[in-house]
């Protein structure tokens, strides 16, 4: 099934309805940047063009495959800017809550560009090892079936020991078939790999998104995107995770950053 | 007047009244960080006892000072945690969308800490200069007269010249007459400080804040904040700009990140 057939939309503006797909699972879970994607192409059908820049997702409840809700509701259709927030229910459950931002997609992408560093450091996806969804192990997850990751060989397996250094996941990610991205795309992208503590000594456990939050700099990257996250701060139970999205002409795609709990 | 007095609210769970007091502006528009420390005071006003530990706003239109309203809405009230979403309004138009997600207070704030980097190396505050409002020129602005803010003395004047390193703003934090902090306070920090980039060969300019995201780690730090800000990718006519708030103790008190446009 195609990304985009796995956040088709139904209904009409202020309320859809989508079909959370099999297999999207994390732990039995589906995966939290699949569903803001939803969200946000729920959103991305009244921008009235506006491709998305950010978007804020905070997680309510844990959500499985069927049917959902999406009411979405415009803020504010701005000279520049259009705001809309999404709320994705199940039987008036509320799943994930969504603020989305969009501007004009005729913006320069790539203007007056600045880093402390370029993208990460990594071997090319030929040379890099796919993940695959493991068929007698919860990990790695049915998720992983549903895209590509490509992975340096030095972090195929998880989990690893401790390095010594920052808990730090990285490597390459598309779609399935090569299929197009576009910024919902991109959402997914920023909470597709394992999390970075999964390589480190902290190791391997459930390790729940409170909240994430994406900026999408660039609404229709192509090719492979080199994906790098880092956890600096653990404590009080918490963890943030900051994301880097590049495209492979070293241009920046999206920033993200989630908040997490720490594996029990 | 003090903080307390300035996020003071009126009005019962679900619907709270708040005044935007005089002076908490920078060009004529009220302070972001300000307005997200009323609405998550709100949220905080139905968290049953519950601490802040993550707010993601979302600014829609300029405020003024004068009476707003603030709808609270719990989502859901959890085990460990509570998410609440708040919408700051005036005669009807939306100001700023607000949720937050709070957690049991005698949680453990400062265990198992893992950092890449410690606070910021800044001279003392007693060497390090106030920043006063301006009588004659719109910056700094009033706001800087509602709070104590201490930068070091070669960041007393701004605009820089170019420094040829990443644009940076830096310095102590602490509300006037050493009032103590909360987590409300602690959003007001992370918006306190003027942009990053006004320490850059980019200038001085209307910066408005698109979206901010606190991640508050001691919802009641004491003594002064070491703050840094920086902003690394600037492109399509967006910069993040990300933050770090540490107590004297060297425990981080908040991370922050945010989505401006760039000035024209």
């Amino acid at each position: 099934m195609s990304f985009q057939s796995a956040t088709n939309l139904s209904g009409a503006p202020g309320q859809w309805t989508a079909e959370v797909a099999e297999g999207w699972d994390i732990f039995g879970v589906t995966n939290g940047g699949y569903l803001m994607a939803i969200a946000t192409r729920a959103m991305g059908r009244e921008s009235n063009g506006r491709t998305l820049i950010s978007a804020n997702g905070t997680f309510i409840n844990p959500a499985t495959p069927g049917p959902v809700n999406v009411k979405v509701e415009e803020l504010k259709e701005g000279r520049s800017l259009s705001t809309l927030v999404a709320v994705m229910s199940r039987n008036g459950m509320p799943l994930v809550h969504v603020t989305g931002v969009f501007a004009d997609p005729d913006r320069p992408r790539h203007d007056a560009f600045l880093a402390s560093t370029g993208p990460p450091e990594l071997p090319d996806p030929e040379n890099s090892v796919p993940v695959q969804p493991s068929q007698d192990a919860p990990l790695p997850p049915p998720f992983t079936g549903k895209i590509q990751l490509r992975v340096p060989p030095e972090d195929a397996s998880i989990p690893l020991d401790s390095r010594g250094d920052l808990p730090r996941a990285r490597g390459w990610f598309r779609l399935r078939g090569d299929e197009e991205l576009d910024s919902h795309a991109v959402v997914l992208a920023a909470d597709a790999f394992p999390p970075a503590i999964f390589y480190s000594s902290l190791g391997v456990g459930w390790t729940p998104t409170v909240d994430l939050a994406v900026q999408v700099r660039d609404p229709a990257p192509t090719g492979w995107l080199a994906c790098e996250y880092r956890t600096r701060f653990i404590g009080g139970g918490l963890l943030e995770e900051d994301g880097e999205i590049w495209d492979q002409s070293g241009n920046l795609v999206a920033l993200s950053r989630q908040l997490a709990l720490v594996p029990r």
